[in-house]
Order: C-alpha cells, then structure tokens, then sequence
C-alpha cells in the first residue's frame, strides 16, 4: 500500500494489501466500482479486479496489472462490465515477488455452483490457509492461484449449504484470522468482517436504491454516496432488492479494530470509529509535543505522510511549521545512474531538500513510522548536508518491532530496527540528535481512549507495536515464529 | 507546465512551455541530462528529447512523448545516446492541440551544416517568427515542425559566419522575443538568453571538468552539482574544455525576469535571483495577511501550489493551518462518468474535501492564481458541500488579465476572467464571502523589492498582470491582438 | 486451423481446432516444444502455451495469444520456461467468439493434487463435457475456463488412484467423443488416444534420450527428430528416464482416424498411416480426372490447398498446370473500403487472377472442399471477370453435409451448401459450367483403401461426408441435434 | 523487396528498395493508396507512408514502420488522411541498417513552398545524391533524413520557377540516376520517369475522373482500376481536374528497363511492357529446358519464386513436376536454437522435404537466381538429406556478378558468388550433380526479344548480369567502386 499522504519511500513502510468495493442497484455499477477503487487505490496499486453481472449477460470480469485509473476507464474494457451489481478488488505486491505474480492471483475471484455465480473479494489474510489448501487438494480441488483467499471459494463449493450466504458462512467459519470479504451473487451483495472486525468495512447508499461497500469512507465520497455505518465485527450483511439484511454468523464478540490504520494505511479524508483520521494524525503530533518536547526552530514533516503529525506537533509547541523537504511529484526509480556516482541518487529523485529553509536550523523531522530505519537515515543525510544545525526525529507511532499476519505486509522480525535494538541504538544507528516515539498509551489517547490501551483487553489490534496477537497465527506458528512470551491475547486463543 | 507543489487543476492555470538541459565533460552525459530533464519536468510533461555527441557515433538523439521517467531511464534508448556532450528538452502540450503535435515538433532541433552539426534546446517564445519563417521559405528552406524555435536553425543555417557560436549570433540578433537556449556543437556547450533574460538559466559545476546549464537550480541538486550563477540576460557563454567564454551579443541590456516564475511556474525548492522560490511563496502569504485580512477558523490550502502562501498566511494571521483538502495522488481524468449524475465528479477525481476538519468553520481559502476561475467555484461548492460556515478566499498573484507571448500558455484574453469582470463581480460569480488578490506591489515586495514595483522602469516582466510587454508581440499584432492603451514600455518598444 | 498449404478463404473451410506437442528428456524442452508448435501452427493460430517442469523451479507455464513465432521466440517468455520436461498446445479460434476467450481457455491446463502437479493438452472433442461438468460442480468443483477439456483434470483430481497415469485413465474412461492428449508429471511424459484415435499422435526420438510426442511428423522434422511409430487407437504411452510403457486403457479397438486430416487439416509433409499427404491429395486429383473428365485449356489450383490436386488432375488429364489464381502473401482483412465500391474487395485483398493466363480459356478449377460456397461464388467471378471461356469446378472431397462433433469447427447443418442442395442446385447456385466432387469410395482409393469404403465397417471417420458418426454425440443430442436416420455404426453406438 | 512468389530466403536475393502509388479524384484517396501500397508490398516491408490533402484540413500525413496491413487499415490513422488527392510509399530496409532507419526516412517527403506545399515519393536511386547534398548543405538546406530522395525536395525549394511541377523539371535535370517519382501539389498529382525508364511507373483509371498512378498494375487491380498506359521513359504527366498533361522534360531518349523486374522483383500478375510477367517466368523455364536439357524423374521449384519457371522446365522436358519443398507460411527467423544443435534449423523453420515424394528420384531444383550461394548449399543439403537419387540445379536468370545502383539493394561484389567463382566452381561450391543458368540470349528471348540481347543497343538495363551500366554511377565512382573494363553503354556516359 503506498497510502494517502504517503511516505516517499513506501517501500520502507509497512503495506495494506488491499481495496475492496461493491455496488447494488445502480446503472453500470462497474462505473462506481473502477471509482471506488480509485479512490482505495492506495490500499493496493499492483493490480485490480471488477466482476459485474446483469441478467442478459451474465457475470463478466476484467482483471488488470497497474492503476485503476489505466485500466478500467477505457471503454473497451468497462463496456464488457454491464450491469446494475458489481465488486471489484485492488492488489498490493508484496516486495519482491512481483514477477510470480500471475493475473490469476487477481481478486475477485470467481466460482460457478450449481445455484449460480459467485464472486469474492478478500482484504486480509487467511492465518490457516495453508492447512485448509492441503485438505481441500486432497479432496480433489483445484487451485488456480497462489493466493490465500481462493480458499473461501472453493470451501463455497463444497458446502452442502442450498444457498450462497449460508455456504459463505459454512466457508468462513472454517477460515482463522482477519478478513473483510465482498461478495456478490446474481441478485445479492455481500459483505462480512471477521469476529475481531481487524479490517475495516462500511456500507453507503448511492440514489434512490444503490447500496455500496468499500474499505474507507473515502470511497464513498467520490461517488457521493451517503455513508450509512460500518459493518461490525463479526457482522454479515446481505443487500438485495433496496434492502439490508445483517445476521452475526460468527457468534458474539469484541472488536479489535487495526490501529495502523489510523497511523498510516487509511487516508486522512476517511472516518474510521466515527474519527477523522487527519485529526487523529494530528492528535498524534500534539501528543509527541507533550511526550517528547525540544527546542527547535522549525517542525518540517517527511511527505506527504507526516504532515498531519507535523502540523499537531507545530501547534501544540509553537515552533514555526514549515516544507523543508520538497518531494518530486514525478517520481522514478529507474534511472541509469550518471558514471561518477551521485551520493543518494535514489532519494534524490524522490526528495529535494529546500536548502534555504533548513540551512543553520535546528530541525524537528516528523515522520509516521521507523521501520527498517535505512531511508531514516538518508533523510538525515540529506537535511544535514543541506546545513541544519541540529536534527531532531518524532515519530507519530510506536517501535514496530513485530510482523503482521492479519493482511498487512511486514519484512521478517529481524529486519525490524525496532526489533533489534534499543532506542538509544537505533538513534545512534540512524545519526540523529534526538529520537522519539509516541507512547503505545499516547497513540490510544489520540485515538479517541482518554485512559490509553487497556492492557486486559485492548481496544485495537495493535501486534505490530506489543507482540500482542489476537488471532494465533496457525501457518505461521507451524513454519516456526515465535511468539512473544507471555502474550496476552494470543496465547489465550491458541490454547482453546 | 505542471509545476512543483501543482495545482490540482492544473489545466486552468497559466503555463511554461519548457525546461532544458545541457551537459558537457562527464562520462555518459546523457545520464545527467536525464537526471535534469526528470528535475524539470514540471516545465513540460508532453515530450521530451535528447541529443548526445561522441568522437566515434558522431550525434545521436532520442525524442520520446510522455514522461522523462518512462522513456530516458530504459537502457535500449539510453545506449543509443552515448558520448561526454549532450543536450535536453522538455516540453509542454499547449491545451488542445496535442492531437496535432507530431514528433518532429519535439526538440532539440538539429542541423547539419558544412562545418559540422548543432543542435538546440530553445525555452521562451519569438514573438517574429511567423515573418521570419515566411522569408526563409522564400529563399529555400524547408520547415520540418510547426515550431517557432525552428528559424533560429535556419537562420543559423544561412548564416555566412564561419563557426557556429558566431552563426548562433548572427541568427538571434534577427529573433525578438524572450528565450533561454542551450546548443551543442561536437566540442561545445552553449547558453544563452535574450537582452531581458525573460526565461531563466543557470549554470553549474559537477565532477571535475564537468559543467551543466539548467532552466532551474533544482536541477542542478538532483546531480549533486554546484550552483556557479546565472546566466545573465543577454549573454552567451561557450564551454568547452573545462573553460566558460562568455560575450554579449545584444549590446548592454537590464534583465526583466517574468514574475511568474516566482508566482507559479518555478520549483519552491529552486533558487532564482538569489531568492528562495519557497520563501517568497511564504512571504506572499504574509503580505496577503497584511493586504487582506480577515476572521476566521482555518487557513486551508488549495493543494500543492497554494501551500507555501497558506503557511505564510497563517502564521502572519495567527489563525491554525489545517490541511482542508487531501488531494488525490493518483489522479485520473477519463473515468467514465456512472449513469446516474456525480455532482463535479472531475473534481472528486483529483481532490476530497476533509469534512470533519471543514464542518462549521470559517475558511480561509489560499490559491496561487486565477486564470479562467471555473476550478475556483467548483472548489468553492465542495468546501461549502461540506458544511464550511464562510468561504475567504486569497490568491496569491494579482489579476491575470493580460496573455503572454513569451514562452506561457495563456487562454485568450476573454477566457480571463480578470480580464473580464471587477474584482466584486468576479467574487459574485465565484461564489464566495469575499475574494483578495495580492497586490502588485505587494508581490514586488515578496520578491525583494523594498520599494514596490518601479512603474518607470519594472524590475520584472509582469505583463500577465499590467498588460506592460516588453517586447512588442509582432505576429500577435499582425493578427489582430490590441495592446493595452498607453502600456508603458512595450509601446516604446514598438515605436522603435 | 488454417492449414498448410491453406485455402486462401479459410474462414469457409472446416478448421482443426488445435495441435499438441510434448519433449521430455532434453535440455530446455520448452524450445523444442516452441519448434515443434511452430510447425503445427496451421493446427491453431489464436493462442497457445507451453508449461514446463525442472527439479529446481518446479512447474512453470505460459500462455499467450498470438502465433507461436510471436511470443514463444522472446529470451523474456523462453528463460522463464526452464526444464527437460515441457508439453505445449496451439489453440484455433472458434469464428466468432474470440473476443470472449479468455487467456483462462488456453490449454495446457494444470492441476495440483496432493501426489504433484499435472499439465494437460487435448486434441478433440469431448461428446459428454456438458454432462461432465454439470456433475462435477455439483460435487464442488470449480472451473477456470469454458473449455470442454476441463473436465479431464477435475475428473483426475478426484480419482482415488495413487499415481497420475492411472488417474489419466481413470479420467478418459469417464469421456466419450475424441481425443488425443499429451500429459506431463514432474517427471514422465504421457501420451494417449481415444478407442477410436480420430485425432492423430506420433512419438519420435531426437538425441540420445529424448523423445516427443506430436501431433504430426512434421513437427518432428523442424527439430530433426526420428520418426518412430503412431501412438495406437486406445493406447496409452508412459515416457520416463528414456523408456516407453504402453498400456491400452480402453479395451481392444478398431481405429477410424479422421480421413478429412488427409484432405485438409494435416500438412502435405506429413505422413499419416504410412502415407505422404501430399501423394494422397496428388491421387484424389488423379481420381477426380478419371471420375469427372471434361475438355479445357488449363487445370488451376484455388491456391494453396487446392494445389497437389489440381497437380494430379493435370498429370492425369494431360491439360497444361497453371498458375491462373495469385495469391497475396501479405494478407489483410480490414482495410477500410473505399468511398466507391470496389466489387468483391474481400477477395481482391486476398487473390488477384493472373488475367494474361486465363483470358479465354477453358479452366478447370481445382478445390480442396465446398463448405458455405460463398468463397466458390467469388473466386468463380474473379476468372469470368478475367475473360475465361468456361469454368469447370472440381472438388477433391466429397460434399460435405454434416457438422464434425469431434475437435473440428463446422457450421451449423443449415449452413453446409451440400445439406441444402443437390449437387445440381449447387453447380447452379456457384455458377459454374460444371461441378463434380469426388466420390467417397474415390477418396478411399486415394488413401490406399483399393476397394473403397467399407460400409460394413468404414475404415475412417467420415462423418462430416456420410453423416454416419462412430460416437454418439451426447451433449449435442440433448441439444436436439438429430442424426441421419439409419446411420450405420453411431446408432448402433447410440443405442448401446 | 520480399516479392510475391518470393523465395524462402530473400535476404540472399537482390531487392527492390520501394513501391510507389497515388490517387486524384476520388472520395478519400488515401483509402486507395492504402489498398494499392499493400498490392505493392512485395516491393518493401520496413516502412510506409501516406500524404494527403484536402481543402479544409490542408495536407496531412502519416508514417509507420511496418506492414500497410498493419497501420494503414486503422479508423484513427485513416480519419487523419482525408481528401481526394494522396500519394504514398512503401520502403525496403537495405540490410543490417534498419536499427537506424529513422522514421523520419521514411517517404513521401515533404517541403511547404511559398506557393504552397509539396510531397513527393521516389523509388529508384541518385547516383549522385553525395555530391548534391555536399553543395545543398553549404547554401543553408537543412537535411532531415539520410536518404539520398531528399535532395529532390532541396533542389526544388531552390528552383526559382514559379509553379511546382517546373521546380521538379529543375530539380530532376539536376538529378543522376534511376527514377520513378510520384508527387502530389493542393491540386496536382505528378508522375515522371527517368530518361531510361529503368523502374517502373503506370498509369490507370477508376470511377468516373478518378486516376491513380502506380509501380505495378496489380496495384490497379486491387482497386478495379482500368490499365490505360505506363508513363513513358523521360516522360512527366500532370494530372488534374480528370485531364492529363504529358510532357518531356529530359528530351528524347530510349527506354532501358530494369530486366531483372521481369525475373524476380515484380509480381508475377501485373503486366510489364505488355508482356506477363507470369508468363515470361514461366517462358524462362522451357527457355532453361532447351539450353539445359537433363535427364531426371521430377522438376521441384525452389517455392514460391521458382515455381513459374519450374512449370514452364517441365512442360518443355515433359518430366513431372511436384511440390519436392514445402514452404511454412508462418516464417519467423527467432527461434532459440534448442541446446542440442539441430543441423540447419534457420532452414527448417521456413521449409520442409517432401521426403516421400523426393526420395530416390533424380530432381531437376529450378530457382531464380543464385546471389551469395548459400541458401542454395542449403537447399542442396535437404534435398540429398531426404534421400534424392541427383540434384540438377537450374537457374532462371544468368549469374548475377555486378550489383545495381538504380534501387535495388545488392551485396558487394566480393559477395556476389557469380563474381568470384566460375560456373564449374559455383556447381561444385554448392554441390550438386549439375549446374546450369539461362544464358543472358535465353533471357532476352523470354522477355519477348526474338533475336536475343542487342550487343549495340541493349534493351534493357541488364547491369548485375552484363556490369554494362546505363548511367555512370557517380557517388559510387569516387567511393572507389572500378566499372568493367570496356563496358559498353556505361563508359560511353561517363566519358561526356
């Protein structure tokens, strides 16, 4: 995911995986759906998926490599898209292994029952996929994807289930760890987050009888639809004919919403729990000034994604708020390098730091997160060759010192900075005068939990930052991770 | 031009149509001209073009349309320009005639002559070249583009001076107009600009012997090389052998730079004049503050051009910063519009409002410029969508009421809406509580001078803001264009 | 198919519907698998693929559409192919409904199952895959494509057998209608035709132990293999560490090879049966000039596939050969009509006649088959329009009058000319002096049945000429397709 | 040139450099030019180009590599090519240059005049094009291409002649060489043949006033055009407004046209000095059969371009004639040679032994002409690999020994076998049993000269057989290139 108000070195941050989105009882559905997508196009830019059905046609897809907005906004392709119902999908890659990546690993995925069509789009990941692949090949499946997610449909297929919502239930009962899934028959949309609600999922109405579902709020507001609620954790709900139907097939519980998405995936123009995730990276900024004050002449953010933090921090300690790093707007990663080697060629094409602003300053660099450190340490390069006197990092969340499992792509454990070494280290390693996060408590405050994180039962999923994992990582656990000793939540799920 | 911190609608702004580059005595300079063209490409995003030299290949070229990161950074292309010398252009598509704009327009031009082949990089704009082109066919010469920049090869083509320094002089002392041109012949790298230095020009120092020219400084950093000054208007400088010549082939001659470059066209992280581009953004917006003050909750910038002056503005005002509108990084202008009506859905394409932060305020709305100020209501209707109590808005430049003719794509002057309309009428039409324009003193001061603007004698060219060109329009007058009744120093110019 | 020496208006001729081709044994199979297609292109030109396997990379695949020249060429496509072991399909385009193929349609197809992966390639026709797979999704499978050889590895991956040859076995037993496969495991090579061996297979050796598996011999030739021996009607071959196991799955069996792959489909290099194709064509020529005598200047082939025929009608009747008809290599089917009508420009794209032969001669025109007869209309009018004094045609097949239910693509019933018309009607209808076909006992003489037909037991499939079909064709059946009353050996079958 | 019956391996044939065609008076020429420049693309498949104009958008042009079929067929190519009046070309690549054909080489050329523009499309060769572009360039003409058919355009843009077809009189006076031009003003369409009429240029209707200009008559056909008359040798016609002006701008002179068109070059449906061309290949063969009678059991044409002389051998000799080689129409040159080395794969992937028909027989191999030789080693080898008794090898031209200079690309001498090699050393070089090519006498005879070649006078440019060149090959004289001592018409010229 290279989110809204990105960091200029996405590839040094961790990455949702992906944007879903659906519509109901709209002419050309596709049309709303390649725009939602647009709008989530943040969640996942390595490829996208629509599937439409209309009664004359049937279901059609499109599946594409790159940008929504390359793809399905040419009419040849959205014209094979008719239909008042459709979903759609977008990608991320994870880091390295774009060239496997086949078009059959793009979502929706799709299959044919004898009651019909359906079609399935996951954010998320499956913590026992790889158990579930084994039984279902041994049982004569076949696989067409090295995707996780396949394993819903074909555990679909299998149900003995008349009807598609209930084989859908059956299905995903069987499934651990984190999903919001979209899905669409003939005449019905679906949506479906897991008991936990880690991902998140809401519902719009768009005209007269049109209903959507898409991962941010954000993605309603480009259509201008209305935003209705969030689907809750452990919630189905089934929208056919202008009306919503919600059941709970996943029995009661407490949601633990992903806290990373308020530091970073989700855009700074989406509603998440009722709270603007500007304000809250805002709040996160003022909390930082309060936790970890300096003297200073100027805030300056890393952009675009510390900005908002950047803002709360000039604010809530009145240093002067100004752009002392420009980022290029054309970016490019590819270029040939010139034969006398250029020092920190690869940042420059990214950044350009505004000499006249940060010469003989002292510097307070706020950025969203620390997570291998090496582009923390070419910024500092940069802002110190440019004269800053001193350079002081503010980080708006706590060390990320654990992998995520749950839909999000995280480097292994020992390619964390914050997993290796102590924050006197890592300040030392990256080369600055001083080097701050926000508290795991600050964060909850800003968050909107005036008392911070309740240690018995937190209120978020927040395992990247604790070691805290709500779900038992079944795959993982059997390939060897190690979880943290004593982890609350987690260890109590893997023993039941 | 889509400039550095750009407007998100761009197409409703004034723009430059070039940025060049020229390299000489580094291995590969090709490499760098790349580097330094990717820099520039807010000058000119339409097409771009390379001309390189070597004692063994002799001049190679590659012109490409689109993105200098897409073309000049693949290997098949970047083998074919090898060679210590080489040149570089990047430029813009004028509004609506790209369908016509054939690869033969895109530069750098290149000629063959007795003594040996040059080629040139021209930014800026001949003001004769429809009468100069008419006499050159006359005598022979075949057009190749439908570009002005082509006479200055024919003319140097004709020339009867023996090298081709001297035939460049020979061939300029017959253009009027502003231009900033790079040339190479086989050994030599040449800049030069017009008597008023309307376009800017720098040179710099990189690797040993090495030397470069550029449109901008942000140019310059991107390659790590040193900022030696600017050309200065109405000098020619030759390099070659790690030596600068320079001469005047204009005669004496005070420099009026375009005062846009500063407003608009510029990167803020350049240096022009010896004044930060960022700064007297900021600065602006301090003199906005003064110049038009008013109460309110929030100063919100339209993203990315109108930051720096929102910064200014605020911090002058004392009223909080706040990021009102997120501005959509992965644009997209095609989508195909769903059936049912989406209110300003270009709009939602490339921005969203941040409602939780808008709601109930009274904004203070900062700009760059406008231009025909269609995008200023729709931005206008979003804000106010989105429950904002008053709508303030401030532009950071005076006016626009006057074309340009010397290298800008301006609309005619009655798509200007300043050209057209009172300041109270254009607020009416746009729609807001009140509307401020900084003054033309006011933005003299933001640029250094103390004093305002110096009516006898202007220190900059701002003839999209006074209708004062210094240099008479010759072919626009012969079609017709009326000049400004009484406009100081360009009627001067043209009694002459 | 657009076979070799192929008719110049294909798209009225009956096409095969693809050609298989595997390697095992070999250093980088795959490029003898891309030789090998390239020679059976003529069998399928939308599309093809190749998967491969090696112990290091495991399986690896790629299809594309397009000629196998144009993708399976490219060091980018060939390196990712790695492996001794590789099988390969070219897939011919259903008229019609290329646009709705889907990359997804192009074979081989690949299974997973828990003993190791399996590709797949099927030559024919499956004459119960509807019934197949309505069954199959019932029990919860899943397909991929529209394809009807689909069903082979579903029924393969619920076999309850330990090993996938038997598997394979197991599969085919489940499948009526025709059908030559090439299989491949992560280490054997297997191939396999139906009871009947309607679509042909060959095996050859090429170096020490490799051995190919192919559709025809041709495909041996361009990589200079051994030809050894036909795989049997019914019998399955094993290739593994350099030796063959033959097995016969299905029975003892009478074989009825496709005689229409003599007088269209099959390349005149080839040998079939023991027989040169082009000899056979040569003496249906021969036939014909005994069977159907007429008086004239000049014997012309429609080129190409008309050519060997019209050789032997030229030999036999001592009438002087001739090039009367010119083809045009460069094809073209799109080229925008001009303004005035041009009379029958399709045609004219194609041939043009050489007039200077023709003029006022007395021409025999030489056919490999009539299927619509609108091509045989225009090519009639060509020659009239050239001057010529009489044209007599003469077809070397029998007419034909019945749809191919077994890997060939024909026009519905209603469309074949010979179902609609008596030869009388047909001559008429075309326009020509006089029209003969050759008889099918003539046909069976020129494939070396001295005495003709069997009718007891028809040596051939026929059934595109008799209407007498060895398999009863299920799914078309249930369709309401109604076969010839009495036909001999289907009904027999049909009543079974 | 790839001519229609074109031999396999035409990259060891001499080629023809272009084909040239245009239309006057009809709806949308460009449609025309299109249909007749892809009947002419045997003459050159790199590149080609269209001009046209019409009244209200002027003139217009596009230019593509590549196949006719392939760009000119495409709606949003041939919307930009409106008007009644067009003219076009197609290109051959000469070897090993095509990496740096630029588009920009690609013809009609055009120069705006101030009279109005001008295009113009030329095929044949200046042989003094060095020298004219050496002095065009020292006066100021800008070169824009490296073909030698620009300094045409130069010369006419200096012409002090007020209209344009009296500049082009001007300019080709100026002009050394062989040529046929094609060019077109607002109003005009041009036709002009060099004073020997060396390449070859007709005239046709079509319509009601239409008229087209082109290479060939097949290009007529294609079209339904009616043959009127070729444009003379030396003669220009001007066509306008349905009439058409003839003039002789170079006075009076006699025709020498090109003999090897007749040979190979054209294709075997048009007409060429009203013989067909079909025929006379054809007359070659039984001309071949007398000079070089063998005894033998089968006559086998090199496919495609041997086939007419093949035909005429057997009927002269009376022994069968067969397909002994079958040509793959799906070519492709880019195979990755499979690991194992197969023995002459370049040749397998474009033919294949009909080794049932060839074995054990005596075969007489008819080809066209033998330029380096050593394709026909080739050929040689698969005829004796598969199994022939003899290989008499009979050629349809004499031995080529000079290369062309009038627009046909032609390797070195010290390339051309005949040049180098006696006719018992080349039978013995190639190895085959018997070598014979038709005497120069033969030639002239099939052509329609009854008394053979006139030594005095010749005929026919017979150049590349004979080294007796019509026009003094100026450029080449100073390049070093040294003429047969004593050649007749050739020394004449060069020594006014």
């Amino acid at each position: 995911m290279q989110p809204f108000l990105a960091h200029p070195f996405d590839s040094d941050r961790l990455h949702e995986e992906c944007g879903i989105f659906g519509a109901i009882g709209v002419l050309d559905a596709s049309n709303f759906v390649a725009l939602g997508l647009h709008a989530l196009q943040h969640r996942g830019q390595e490829a996208g998926g629509i599937v439409t059905h209309d009664p004359e046609h049937g279901f059609n897809s499109a599946h594409r490599f790159g940008y929504v907005r390359d793809n399905f906004t040419k009419p040849d392709v959205m014209s094979t898209l008719p239909g008042p119902l459709a979903i759609g999908h977008v990608r991320y890659s994870t880091t390295g292994t774009k060239a496997n990546t086949a078009i059959r690993d793009v979502q929706p995925f799709f299959g044919e029952f004898h009651m019909g069509g359906c079609a399935i789009a996951h954010n998320g990941n499956i913590t026992n996929a790889a158990a579930l692949r084994r039984e279902l090949i041994e049982r004569g499946s076949i696989f067409q994807s090295s995707s996780d997610s396949e394993c819903i449909i074909h555990l679909m297929a299998r149900s003995i289930q008349r009807n598609i919502p209930e084989r859908m239930k059956d299905a995903l009962r069987r499934v651990e760890g984190a999903f919001s899934v979209i899905a669409m028959t003939r005449t019905k949309l679906i949506g479906v987050r897991d008991a936990l609600g880690v991902r998140p999922l809401v519902v719009g109405r768009v005209g007269e009888d049109g209903y959507v579902l898409a991962s941010e709020t954000c993605a309603l507001d480009i259509i201008g639809a209305e935003f209705l609620r969030e689907v809750e954790p452990g919630e189905m709900v089934v929208i056919s004919k202008g009306k919503i139907e919600s059941s709970r097939p996943f029995g009661p519980s407490t949601g633990r919403f992903c806290i990373f998405e308020h530091v970073y995936f989700s855009r700074p123009d989406s509603i998440i729990g009722g709270r603007s995730v500007y304000e809250t990276r805002r709040q996160i900024g003022v909390e930082l000034a309060r936790e970890a004050p300096v003297e200073a002449d100027l805030v300056c953010p890393v952009p675009d994604s510390g900005t908002p933090a950047a803002i709360g921090y000039a604010q809530e300690s009145g240093i002067p708020y100004g752009m002392g790093i420009i980022r290029n707007q054309y970016m490019g990663r590819t270029f040939i390098e010139p034969s006398e080697q250029i020092r920190n060629m690869g940042v420059r094409l990214k950044l350009n730091v505004n000499r006249a602003l940060i010469a003989g300053k002292r510097v307070v660099l706020v950025d969203d997160s620390v997570v291998r450190g090496t582009t923390s340490r070419k910024i500092k390069d940069m802002i110190l060759d440019a004269g800053a006197a001193e350079v002081h990092f503010r980080i708006a969340s706590p060390p990320t010192a654990w992998p995520c499992f749950y839909g999000v792509d995280t480097p292994d454990r020992d390619k964390l900075l914050a997993a290796n070494m102590t924050p006197d280290e890592m300040r030392e390693w990256i080369g600055v005068d001083s080097l701050s996060f926000v508290s795991l408590d600050g964060l909850y405050r800003a968050v909107g939990e005036a008392e911070g994180r309740n240690k018995s039962c937190p209120q978020y999923c927040d395992a990247c930052f604790s070691g805290d994992y709500p779900v038992a990582p079944f795959d993982q656990l059997e390939r060897g991770f190690r979880m943290k000793v004593g982890s609350e939540t987690a260890v109590k799920q893997a023993a039941e």
